[in-house]
């Protein structure tokens, strides 16, 4: 057997982080018979003093990931889930103020929506339509993101979502580009425009001294405003319409300075039914067919003027 | 090389189909600048005088599953896409007439929901806001689904939803079960209860001489009966919620003799709080943990007295 | 509140059944420092006099789906587990002998093989290389199944696999189709046939007096005729492939009456690459596209003579 | 409609790239009748001179997505793919040095490994045994990675592998960690430890001056160091294993300086089985039941003295 001791020099221990990933913790908020759920997958990743434990093995300043898990849960007893960026600062605080160990503290959280199944008419001879207050159904479009960071003194909150597929039957064209040896793509004057939005955004709150954005409002006005953007642009290439759809949030949203988009074009190819016989015109309304892979990719920052960047730009990663 | 001609009599061929899978074809209909979505997700699935193909490799009786896929795109053009079951009929209907060789067709349907996307007010500086109606979003809730099957003079048509994820977040209790010696679990009288439905429901329409369901219509009735008696059935066990649920669509919807459903219990625990000093009491909205594997699976088939049960139990597996 | 008392006649309660699915169970045996490891995922789906539970909620008849899952992991200890179909066969008994109202059982099971982690040489300065017998990497190939079910009577045993992911890079050709209005594919004569193995088989073993099968070696073996047949069949159709592949297994297992294959023809495209002045000849060793959708879908039992087809139809559903 | 100039100053564009991803190319190699494959999945993204597409939707600088995928296909052709590494450096080179407005190319990707199906003996009055060198099952353990990147400079070469799942069923204890008020977890001396191995590895080959790596055997003894290193140590903890690792692939393998390492803590628990009167005892061979979520995840950078580090911490991300 090996004696993990301290390594000779030759081998270095870098950027670490450890704690659990993916507690899924749900909060049931009763307000008499009306019932109200936050539902959330909540990752922890704590750094610090930990070079032992890389080299010898000593867990002497390892607080258990056990031990994290059951913090997330005490915590949304605790604090209740007011919104995921507020209880990742909760979790974010306590990790680093009470272990002199952990200087950093990272949280990570997705959030799924719910929305109340609509109670009946006729039928409510069974419970009365307006008695059901507890009854849901996962809305299952995007899923909300959060990212909560703290190392004892700053903040960085970047939050974002994931899996908002959208699509523009028109207003999309795509020509002018650059034609070389291994080009053979026509060009197209309307076409459908889709992709499946992933994006993160980087909040101007910092410190604890600031006044603090109002998570869940923010979130409302920032996913209005991408899509109303993403609507609204008449575009001539998707690079357009992510600057478009960047640009909206930032001059409407005083509160963010960065966000990072990672736009799939997701390919709706017009079908040639010529063979058949057959039309099949744009104007007329057309059939396509959905491509899986491969996809165009596009991604890229867009920032308030003299704003640092900031947000990986792996952290948007497909 | 082997010559592959009819094999000696000790092994035979038993029930066998083919066809292109999962052909994913989007249909616009333009009417002015007001666009409509179908998205759907086919697959064909033929039978058939094709002994000869499995016994020697002779394709003289196989229409290509790339000819399927053709079909599939071309239909979309020639007949639109009023409804996904619709759809389906116009296809098998084609296949089983078009050739001789080919006795039945079965074609499986997903369908994915789209909603429009709400133009924005103060924004509309850019495009006007009412006249944006080619913007959509995708619903992401449950997947619509059809199965239609003619073999040249009857049609069965098997509709159904999968991923439709709902939560009681009271009105659930468990108790008075059977104990044996491998029993654990306490009895409980306020929990959870979620699932994720995974349903198929049969028309009793089979023939072209009856009148046509109203397919559109119908299931977005059958969604809301489900989706009702799920919320409002003070629920003893998940098997009274299943058996409430599909009685109340056999209720009301009378071209419906048949449900199965596959209903996955998915479990939230109570988090036990007590050794960090926390009550955890359901009634005062607690903390729940939202377990993954392993689940609770309830299935069971729904029947109108008198009628055959005749969706297979393996079709709504999960 | 709705009183759920047994409702009137017009709504009947059909095929029915209720377990715990997917525990993952993992079991180690250790023969002094050599360990051996099986890691199966078992469903338990129970049927019998479930009327009650599904009219009125009551659960007198009701063993728990939390019970169901402590028994899996209990036997695991009590017999151990030799092989996943004897592992089911002990539950399936236990379920159905134990409890008056059970009247059937089906055990479902997935098994994960490993493989065990090469020592080494140079660097068992550690721990010696000879002494490591406890160390697996995760196969990732196939995953095994079986489907176990027992009415207190009869067994019926039904193994099988899936995603087992094969490929020729020759030997198969594709002509003599029907040419349809919508046909235009042109036929190949050296094409790439590539699939992904879903297969399921039913042994004849149904009773506790007959000899039972050697699990683990007919396992091995039918994998190894399957593959085997993909491999040399000279191939003018995939489902003249599938046919060889359940003969093959009819002919030398005399275990098994019956196959169903479930075959997705994974389709590599040859690439154009004549806009680029670039042949792409077979012959030459060529560039493949591999496609996702759509894909082709064939499907089939093949039987012993004689004997009667058992497998449903969607058990191996894509 | 929009009239999308250049905007005014408040809102600028950060890092950005495009270009087509997930190109799943298949190249078969004939060496007479004995058969090579490779199967990539190439993800293309590039940056440069791009303000005006995203400013203006101006494609004069966009060299098309659909464009870029020709290129894969092509160049798969005109070089053939010795390794994924040597590949993505004639690509990256490709798009940087033919096009001028594009700056840097970064190239990701995914490989899958086939092995040869064993042919047979008796069956083989088919085709003969040793004649079948074209086919192939796919291995289906890890994916293996790379990600190249150049800017007309300098070189990055990146590589990595994921989902290669390993434990040791004995050989790891966790004990002597921070107990907090949230801390219940019990010490353990003897537990199952496994993950699943994500990690990235950064040669020190940047230039063409060098020598380049011999990329198929570097591959291959990483993974077995890796491996060898995860079957020999001992563990008190994750991160030492983590740290074990690194440290054996720096130590042997000069071409690397870097490795980044993404272990989730695949947790295995000890089943209570006392409630049946069962012993569960790790010594004599034990269950465990495999969970789900949460996971420990532990993720961490080891470096050779003196390097520095540059995978970026968000590159493993699970």
């Amino acid at each position: 057997m090996t004696v993990n001791s301290r390594p000779a020099r030759p081998v270095i221990l870098g950027q670490n982080q450890y704690g659990k990933a993916e507690n899924r913790v749900v909060k049931i908020t009763r307000d008499g018979a009306t019932h109200h759920i936050k539902d959330l997958n909540v990752s922890v990743a704590l750094s610090g003093d930990m070079d032992d434990v890389h080299y010898s093995g000593s867990n002497a300043h390892v607080l258990p990931t056990d031990t994290t898990k059951n913090t997330v849960f005490a915590k949304a007893k605790e604090h209740g889930i007011e919104s995921a960026e507020q209880f990742g600062i909760h979790l974010a605080r306590h990790f680093v103020t009470s272990q002199e160990v952990i200087h950093q503290a990272r949280i990570r959280i997705e959030e799924y929506a719910w929305e109340r199944i609509e109670s009946s008419d006729a039928n409510s001879r069974f419970i009365g339509a307006d008695e059901v207050k507890h009854s849901f159904v996962r809305k299952g479009q995007e899923t909300r993101l959060t990212q909560i960071t703290y190392d004892g003194e700053k903040w960085e909150v970047v939050s974002g979502l994931k899996d908002l597929t959208v699509m523009n039957s028109t207003n999309s064209e795509f020509w002018g580009y650059i034609k070389d040896k291994y080009t053979t793509l026509q060009e197209a004057y309307d076409r459908i425009l889709a992709t499946s939005v992933a994006a993160q955004w980087r909040f101007n709150w910092t410190d604890d001294e600031q006044k603090m954005p109002h998570w869940e409002k923010s979130y409302e006005q920032v996913r209005k405003h991408m899509l109303q953007a993403f609507a609204e642009t008449y575009s001539l290439s998707l690079q357009q319409t992510l600057y478009q759809m960047g640009s909206r949030i930032i001059n409407n949203r005083s509160e963010i300075d960065e966000v990072r988009f990672s736009l799939p074009n997701k390919h709706h190819f017009l079908v040639d039914l010529e063979p058949f016989g057959l039309k099949n015109e744009t104007a007329d309304g057309a059939v396509y067919y959905a491509a899986d892979r491969p996809y165009g990719l596009i991604e890229g920052t867009v920032l308030r003027d003299g704003c640092e960047a900031r947000i990986p730009v792996d952290m948007t990663n497909l």
